[in-house]
């Protein structure tokens, strides 16, 4: 059944009203008429099944049904911090991720950043990354739309990994830590968001392992195959999600 | 390191020779020159650092300096079957599942299999596949190319799901058995490849599932999120090879 994310302010009185995209979304590609039903969340506390009992130009009137348990979204909660990369893979990450359960995605600018940093075309770019994430949200049934920030600093990375309850910063050494010793090495239930960091296509170096080491972060490997920057976040997310029972019903 | 597979017909007597588009690339792309080096895997067993001794119009000839540990290969072997998709999908497969460490992709047609299955364009297709195998395997370290198959039918689906260790066949049953519950009824260690049989767009349908089951397969869910079915794979597989301790170094 198709789902919407709608603001908080339109779920009132047993009635939910889609508006601008997601009504014209309903109406014109859906073909929707009174009657059909849909799945509406505020994206913070409430999932509910709803009924078109009128369709507007612009806007949609749901006469809401019934709320439903909100299963969607992971009690772990798995954030990614990526190294801005080329092209267009941070959308992939933010896509893939969406649909494994992260909760939020950091994009930040690190020594071997290749992308250059341009602060015109962020507010543009930053609208795109959060449409990706609404729509992987709904399309994956979660119960929340997971943040998109805004880029950061290297030491603003460092500042958030020390807040994080554990920082798995992804980083090849021979015969380092690697994931599994480092998740069952943590305390359990883990008391704050995981904090997944991924380095640029040219890696971190080795002063900002060092940096991230004593900022607490632990360096950890992910096996003995080399990942591409965009594919590391979903492995080690599908990872992390798995060992805390988040792949389960 | 710049990494090639090569013909093992093209390693002989401590001598090692790259043709074609791996001459091209080390020629033109990487623009070596006599004394450079690189690795190179026949693909079955042996992965030799060598150095470049001349380099012709087609051909590269290298000397073999020595043999390397084959690390790149998990020790179990995840199969993924993947009912082909829409557009481009099937190549993110190969390329994210040959990382991760699957070892083999085989295309089946099932009922709702959306994609026109043309034989014609077969050829052409499953070159450029494996062609993506290929250069997935060289990037991610690995030590052997990813098989990938031509497609194959539904009965012959079934018939691989019958001669495999263990078939995860995902499908989504309201409360069924889950991945971790699955993996850990299993035999270990696990006698033979561990097929992962991914649905298309639209899913499986309630006879297919039903005649999986009955072949063997175990009907098996991904948690809680509804994954798209090319991020379906790539999860499973990450999650298969973590249980068995081969995202470790």
């Amino acid at each position: 059944m198709q789902r919407y994310f709608i603001d908080p302010q339109d779920m009132v009185d047993g009635r939910a009203f889609l508006q601008g995209d997601d009504a014209h979304h309903l109406i014109r590609v859906m073909r929707a008429s009174s009657g059909d039903q849909v799945i509406v969340c505020n994206g913070i506390d409430r999932e509910c099944l709803a009924e078109v009992l009128e369709t507007g130009k612009d806007t949609v009137t749901l006469k809401i049904l019934e709320d439903l348990p909100m299963r969607g979204e992971p009690s772990t909660s798995v954030w990614i911090a990526q190294s801005l990369p080329k092209g267009d893979k941070f959308e992939t990450v933010i896509q893939k991720g969406t649909e494994i359960g992260v909760t939020a995605f950091i994009p930040f600018v690190s020594a071997r950043t290749i992308v250059q940093y341009d602060a015109k075309k962020e507010t543009k770019r930053l609208a795109r990354w959060r449409k990706i994430a609404k729509e992987a949200a709904e399309q994956a049934h979660r119960g929340k739309v997971p943040d998109v920030r805004e880029a950061i600093g290297w030491k603003e990375l460092l500042k958030l990994a020390g807040e994080a309850a554990l920082t798995v910063f992804c980083y090849e050494k021979e015969d380092g830590t690697q994931l599994k010793d480092v998740l069952r090495s943590a305390p359990r239930p883990v008391d704050g968001p995981i904090l997944v960091v991924i380095g640029p296509e040219g890696g971190f170096t080795e002063s900002e392992a060092e940096e991230a080491e004593n900022a607490g972060c632990k360096l950890t490997g992910l096996g003995r195959r080399i990942l591409r920057t965009e594919t590391a976040g979903m492995v080690a997310a599908s990872c992390i999600l798995y060992e805390y029972g988040e792949m389960e019903s």
